[in-house]
């Protein structure tokens, strides 16, 4: 190695050892006939030192040519420092040079490489490889390596086995979402790249692999919301002869000892809570369970009282805010602004304090007596010094904007820590969702989802009451997994299909591959895949591909490594049999 | 869990406890009022007992019922066998069976679900998920998977960080054989499949992350011969600060852990051997060095004694293989035939046998004196009973087809014991090779190969003799792994795009972002990429993906899941902007 140790590892014990240390200049002083420099690599900072009446001519002479960035080799002797830097591990020692050589020049860097950068984030993405190199972001691909392999030595010892599932797959019909692959041997033939490998896992169940895993990227050739990458990467995992409670245990267990080895916190068993609490409580299938300010369901309190817009309401819900009793007409016309945005679309927002002196001030006042509104506290447990905000609507809709006014005074009122952490499962989910646009049932995980067993009966005449044996992971508010007992029997599968607007000629054309398996003895199995980006983000890693690597930019400042694709050569396009229309 | 106990698990000391198993019907014998069932899964089989005498008459009407590869879970009591089974884990016991569910009934499978099949290749192919369930098959996943985890522990306890690369990436002009992928979004536009992660991680080097690795898909478009897929895996991985020996010491180390911990095996420290070297003494540079049968230059030996065919050689080389003297006509003319053959391509074959008496025979006597003979066994070391094949003819020709011929001939004589591993360091590779079709230089690893520095002064004049600081890893004549130092110096790779025929411009275009990097202060770096699938081979797990995990055919018999992709529905190719030319 062109070192004897990092610039991270030397300590007091080191000192009157020889060593060789290789690393970046980070910065340097040169007063009064002294030189100092800090080397920099991934381990940490070392302090080397120069002195114009003791040091080498030619090494005071290299050392003082060194800008920012230089690769430099440096050897000498581990004294103690004068001044003890105690917010460096490497802080009790410094090294007198005696050999220096540079490795590499660098030219000045259009940033400063330190925690607290002086580059936009234009300016950062287009040198990617230079931002890289700054501990926060650094660390960011750090933990989520240990990640990775936290999650693979816990699953290898239940005895999970991971298998790489192919990249390149068959091209489906129903893949409007699928990236396709034109093949260059095959002319006019083309492979897709997988959404994600359910059928390919639960085919290894129907192997008998009893417990499979797998890391892997994912696919998806749509729009590049914020939150939505083309490729992304998932922790794929099925088991066979399960009860849903045996696959929450097992990535609960999992869940859990990842947070204590990595983040060093203990998680507390995980409540379960169904999906038709979850919207009548929080008004998403993912809440933030960091607090409470639950909704409160006020129709009997607020209607019939000739306050028209409650009346025709469907549903009337508040949540208590608590101590916001206070808050002026100003804040009160900003929560207003925030739920008339277009992507919430509330009309108007009704508030009520709990005034100190036992009365209570509404924006209704003229419907409702100061009894009414005594009705409206006790109904949310609000007490003097709290506010009630109310919104109303149809139910579905109501419950989405008042989940955003939620998690808004959550934030406004710091109830969201980030450094606490309150996971949760939420369990039954509707099997079917209706989809306005087709006019039909879609599945709301995927086809091959089991329904819970007492609710097959309801197939046919209330097919949007029946429940799935399906689950969410939620953490603070996101959904970090998602899975569910699968169909192992061919005649339920078929079932399904047809509930689904397929014919049995489209079933057998698109899954006929997974129905035939299921003749030659599948066992019951289940399984669950996470969002690994997601994980990682809760983990202080990086939430998305694009977050962690970007690499080099084009000249239009794009970044062309990750989401911009780019024109492909004419003779090349020629070569694949394919043309652009 | 349906199941208490797996199936492999209950042992003598379980006798007395109630348990529930669950798994496949494996085979079933009725006799005497007596039936016996093996219940397989993925971790053994258990022997379940059912008595007329004794068992419950429904349990024992569904036992009859059973046919090969019912799932059923079976709940009883563990009991001592009174015949044991040495041969199984679990012969000392039976379970006697109290309760018994069908889980999911099973046709007749295609073949028979054991060690030993009675199902050919192809349908073993198209039922691949039953293949699966044989031990044989579903152990080569199970390797790779122990393999994987094993790799990724060794290196992240050395701080390698483990950083995913995108998929999708940037087409590059020069990518003839990137698999190119046309995006939805931006329509004309195309991501490229990476063939290699070669500049990320250099980059990433750039970046400061010291160590870095990686086990990544990598894609390739083109001919499906038998050893190239068009997806395989690599294990990448790449340091900074490093001379050559420090690379070979980490990798080494890797490997001989993988051996030691998962086969078993030690080895010794890995020998180092120039390409030079390996020419000369094996003709190939990746060596089966578990037998010697070293090349032996004959030319001095061998000319000028009025054999015109050899006096015309550049070469004339010859083996020894040891007590072959006995070889008849007929085994000869088998070898004759074998170097004949169109893809090895030699004209004919001259042999000499060591007579037991002294003497010598050759094929060639009327030009060689017994004398002259004497001075050839001499030379090859070969004694009384021994038998020296020698081919002629242009150097790098002659040495590859003896070279085919060496290996033959130790696979005749059982010399490639396939449980010894004798693995090295081919080393000094050269730089550039000249590449008769387009009549110029190429990169024999790729252009980011550094030159052996007291080589670099005859780049100009003698290009063909520079040296690479470039290495493989070796074992039993498998190329497992290979790498190089890489160029961490704008000049320098500028430099080598020159001398491979690259304008300025081209350079710039395609490597630009790379040589840019390089004056930011890039480290001296340097790595290697190991092939996953072979090295999981050579521990008895899959080779290629096809080999280990193929999933269900269509209807032709081609494996549509990896090898075959399909047509696309015109709709899809006009939403992509693309059509057929």
């Amino acid at each position: 190695m062109l070192r004897s140790h990092t610039c991270g590892e030397l300590r007091k014990a080191h000192v009157g050892t020889e060593v060789v240390l290789s690393g970046w200049v980070q910065r340097s002083r040169d007063k009064g006939g002294l030189l100092w420099i800090d080397l920099r690599d991934r381990y940490g900072i070392t302090q080397l030192t120069f002195d114009e009446s003791k040091s080498d001519a030619k090494v005071l002479e290299t050392a003082r040519k060194l800008g920012r960035e230089f690769v430099v080799q440096a050897k000498g002797l581990v004294v103690e420092r004068y001044s003890k830097n105690d917010k460096l591990p490497t802080g009790e020692i410094e090294l007198e040079v005696t050999a220096l050589e540079i490795l590499n020049a660098a030219k000045t860097p259009p940033f400063i490489i330190e925690d607290d950068t002086d580059g936009g984030e234009d300016l950062r993405m287009k040198y990617r490889y230079l931002d890289l190199r700054r501990n926060e972001v650094r660390s960011k691909l750090e933990v989520r390596s240990k990640l990775a392999i936290a999650v693979r030595n816990y699953l290898a010892d239940l005895e999970f086995i991971e298998v790489e599932t192919p990249v390149l797959i068959k091209s489906t019909p129903e893949g409007a979402r699928d990236f396709v692959v034109p093949s260059r041997i095959n002319q006019g033939q083309f492979y897709a790249l997988p959404q994600s490998p359910q059928t390919f896992k639960q085919l290894l169940m129907v192997s008998g692999f009893d417990r499979y895993f797998q890391i892997v990227k994912c696919f998806r050739d749509e729009d590049l919301r914020a939150d939505r990458q083309p490729e992304f990467t998932q922790i794929d995992c099925e088991m066979s002869f399960v009860n849903r409670d045996d696959v929450l245990g097992v990535f609960e267990g999992m869940t859990r000892h990842l947070f204590k080895t990595i983040k060093g916190v203990e998680l507390d068993k995980f409540p379960h809570m169904t999906y038709a609490d979850a919207m009548e409580k929080y008004g998403s299938d993912k809440p933030d369970v960091r607090f409470g300010m639950e909704f409160i369901n006020l129709n009997e309190q607020t209607q019939q009282k000739g306050f028209n817009v409650f009346d025709q309401a469907e549903l009337v819900v508040g949540i208590c805010a608590k101590g916001c009793a206070d808050y002026t007409r100003k804040q009160l016309d900003a929560l207003t602004d925030f739920v008339r945005r277009p992507q919430i679309g509330a009309k108007g927002m009704v508030y009520m304090k709990c005034n100190a002196d036992g009365s209570y001030k509404s924006s209704v006042d003229k419907f409702y007596s100061q009894d009414d509104l005594k009705g409206w506290a006790a109904k949310a447990n609000a007490e003097a010094g709290d506010l009630v905000l109310v919104l109303s609507g149809d139910k579905n809709t109501v419950r989405k904007q008042m989940n955003e006014l939620r998690l808004y005074m959550g934030d406004a009122l710091g109830l969201r820590n980030p450094n606490e952490f309150s996971p949760l499962w939420v369990v039954d989910f509707p099997l079917l969702e209706w989809d306005e646009e087709t006019e039909r049932y879609h599945a709301m995980h995927h086809p091959f989802t089991s329904p819970l067993l007492e609710d097959i009966e309801k197939l046919d005449a209330e097919p949007g009451e029946v429940r799935a044996n399906a689950y969410d992971m939620v953490i603070n508010g996101v959904e970090i997994g998602g899975g569910s007992i699968r169909i192992h029997d061919k005649e339920m599968q078929k079932l399904m299909f047809k509930h689904l607007g397929f014919t049995d000629e489209e079933a057998k054309a698109q899954f006929g591959f997974l129905m035939d398996a299921f003749e030659y003895g599948a066992p019951p199995h289940g399984g669950i895949a996470f969002g690994f980006d997601r994980l990682c983000a809760m983990f202080g890693g990086s939430e998305t591909i694009r977050d962690y690597i970007a690499f080099p930019k084009n000249t239009s400042g794009r970044d062309v490594m990750i989401d911009s694709p780019s024109p492909v050569d004419e003779n090349q396009l020629k070569e694949l049999g394919i043309g652009l229309s």
